[in-house]
């Protein structure tokens, strides 16, 4: 072979300067090798630094789609990771042990905004720092901003201040915790290599050690309204974070959760808040209600008051039945600037539709609901886009439930009629009710909780 | 999942531009799928045209080495690469039907310095765009360069005059060919993506259509000294170029030649020269006059002339028993301005080697060989790298030969003693010889032919 043009002279010296072989790092990775320590350091401070460029990185990126990382690999990746950037140690400034929570994304899933007023009136502090929505999947971030007021961008003083006064912040993220993530998830989302398991352990578990958490529960979601779609990837994925997370002397511990219908009723950022709400003043859907009582009793457990899981969870459910939780919500709302007595903004337009048949309902597609509430608006199909915080699906039953012909089915708040239509058209050719005999014999839906792990 | 940071604007609006959506080919190739030929045009086009970015190519490139292209997508893949840019017809400017040869490069291989005057002697006139070393293998038109006053550069209306006056011009590449290919390999050059059967096999053949070739007659190497290190490979590789062919309506030929060894006894530049005159002069070692008849036998019989390949390769032998090629060299050489009376420089340091014991010559590693020569200063390390014509390895036995201890084995030409001993003794390392009664019984080398395809 006589190639006919220069190699790029520019990714040479880079690769020099770096002192790291790129090239030959890659090749070791196609060829199914394992990558030492100094490569994998090198390769992501190289790359952070601007001396290793996108191209042979993205090379690199699909080559271990390709070849995946090994145990080791993934793990002194993420370290390399972490170190591109800050790490927090709130833990050192509270004086407590700092547990957190993360959930690799569904829909409806507004489970983190229910835990945080929950653990922090069972006297466990929560600092949390959150993301926006992208895709079918909503983001924290975009949910509390549909609270009249609130602001999601406090600085770190701020964010501890209020962590140790009132026990609760949830914010975007403070500092600059994990370049390398921004600039490698960035890069993946163009170049078709986020479908790796190693690579999303990595990304996940980066953000949280940089974060500072000592203990962390991870809601691994499973089905079509989830990254993964099966419970066999869902485990790979929970055992390898679980690694990374001893290897770093964290403690981890993950649940995989239903994720093939929404979780709860609510669909679209104002609508979850307000059954938010609702599950605080102790009623809500059982789904979310069974999830958010055991997330957080797994978080009091693993947080410095020494106590079990069932204790945890037996103290979570008091909170909520006494109302030290709702009180605890409200503070929070008002500490970050939010009313929480203020009307959530819903609509304008508010379109219902009845089930036309009775029955029992066997499906509500997760990933159907997730992509109608983004064409809604509710969500972004790509960054640049804005929420509307006001637009969403609420579904009147669930999966499991008995429904009668004529009952309200689902109600679309939109911005316009046609928008709405659309909504509830697409939905509903993805909702199935039995009925008669078959109804009756059709099976209990499977619990929100598919396993534990860790 | 919610990553943290924008994605590329750029890229997502260069693929709109293109009208491919580049992420989802990348993730059809990524998942073992199979791309359209509108998605194959639509990417080389989109990537020539720099509206898709090298970190999405290179993604690309990496999921084709991990998953591989079909017969169709490869055939397409070159077809795209040939509209790329300038295609040529110089068939039709001579009226006659053209042939061409490649070889996918070895060490020592100068055969297509002696086919030229052979087969333009024999009638068939050769129009032959070459390229430059680059690595352990050695570029036609560096050979040429070694020849006081020769010129590669001269334009297409120059070449084809030629050809038509004369019967042969050799030149670097002329008009705007398959400028695809140049921006690929490059691309692949820094990004450990090389290693593709049907990336290679588009890259040659993209040359050799877009240059004008009715029949190509292909030399894939086999064996240490070459890209493909064994026959199961080069087989594959053979395989997709002649389907590549025929797909083009070109009829295609393959060699599978020997290449653990190196071609002949002179590994340089000028020395390599010396040893094509040798052959012109109807001496030379034996395994590269068997290489060069047979492809010249080939390639007559592919020719317009109507005859056999027994009967080309008896009129080759007899072109050059006559004289007829040595003079169609000389008129070659100078109608590129050379002078083919001129002596050869070499040197200026010559150190030769004796062999320390008596016995049959087993081994003369080729890679081993290839690379001091490039040490030397006969070949480039990067394309940055100039050539020094003088130096070089030129080998006084060939492997199955026997040797007695004392008889020179090999001379160095080097630019000083250090780097001729050190080119000594790397080489020595990788020579052997076996002595005695197991001497005797040492196995004939096998032929430098291996197998016909196509």
């Amino acid at each position: 072979m006589t190639p006919a043009v220069p190699a790029r002279r520019g990714a040479r010296q880079a690769a020099a300067k770096v002192k790291v072989d790129v090239v030959a790092a890659i090749g070791i990775k196609r060829d199914g090798g394992v990558l030492s320590d100094e490569q994998i350091d090198a390769l992501i401070a190289g790359y952070v630094a601007g001396a290793i460029p996108d191209y042979q990185m993205s090379a690199l990126l699909m080559a271990i789609c390709w070849r995946g990382l090994n145990e080791a690999e993934t793990l002194r990746l993420t370290q390399a990771m972490v170190a591109s950037g800050d790490v927090l140690d709130p833990g050192a400034k509270l004086g407590r042990r700092i547990v957190d929570k993360h959930s690799t994304g569904g829909v409806g899933d507004k489970a983190s905004l229910a835990l945080g007023p929950i653990v922090a009136a069972c006297g466990v502090p929560l600092g949390k720092m959150s993301g926006r929505g992208l895709g079918h999947t909503g983001g924290t971030l975009d949910k509390l901003e549909s609270i009249p007021g609130f602001t999601v961008e406090i600085d770190e003083s701020r964010f501890i201040k209020q962590v140790r006064d009132i026990g609760l912040a949830i914010a975007g993220q403070t500092g600059d915790l994990v370049p390398a993530d921004k600039m490698l998830y960035a890069l993946r989302d163009v170049t078709g290599t986020v479908e790796s398991i190693p690579l999303i352990a990595a990304s996940i578990m980066s953000k949280k050690i940089a974060g500072g958490a000592d203990a962390i529960v991870l809601d691994v979601k499973v089905g079509s309204g989830a990254f993964m779609k099966d419970v066999e990837h869902a485990r790979v994925l929970a055992d390898q974070m679980i690694a990374i997370g001893h290897g770093s002397g964290r403690e981890v511990r993950v649940l995989l959760t239903n994720m093939d219908r929404p979780l709860g009723r609510a669909v679209g950022n104002a609508l979850e808040v307000r059954e938010v709400v609702e599950l605080l003043h102790d009623r809500g859907p059982r789904d979310l209600r069974e999830l958010v009582f055991t997330v957080a009793g797994m978080l009091l457990a693993l947080s410095d008051l020494e106590i079990s899981e069932e204790e945890g969870e037996e103290r979570a459910r008091s909170a909520v039945a006494t109302g030290a939780a709702l009180a605890m919500w409200e503070r929070w709302i008002r500490a970050q600037g939010g009313n929480p007595d203020a009307p959530l903004e819903l609509g304008p337009v508010e379109h219902t539709v009845l089930a036309h048949e009775g029955g029992t309902i066997t499906e509500i597609d997760a990933l159907t609901v997730g992509l109608a509430a983004v064409r809604l608006g509710a969500g972004r199909r790509t960054k640049q886009d804005t929420v509307d915080h006001g637009v969403g699906i609420e579904l009147h039953a669930s999966v499991g439930d008995q429904i009668a012909a004529g009952d309200p089915l689902l109600t679309v708040y939109a911005r316009d009629d046609d928008s709405a239509h659309e909504a509830a058209s697409s939905v509903l050719a993805r909702v199935r009710i039995v009925g008669g005999a078959a109804g009756s014999r059709a099976r209990k839906p499977s619990p929100v909780v598919i396993e534990r792990r860790g």
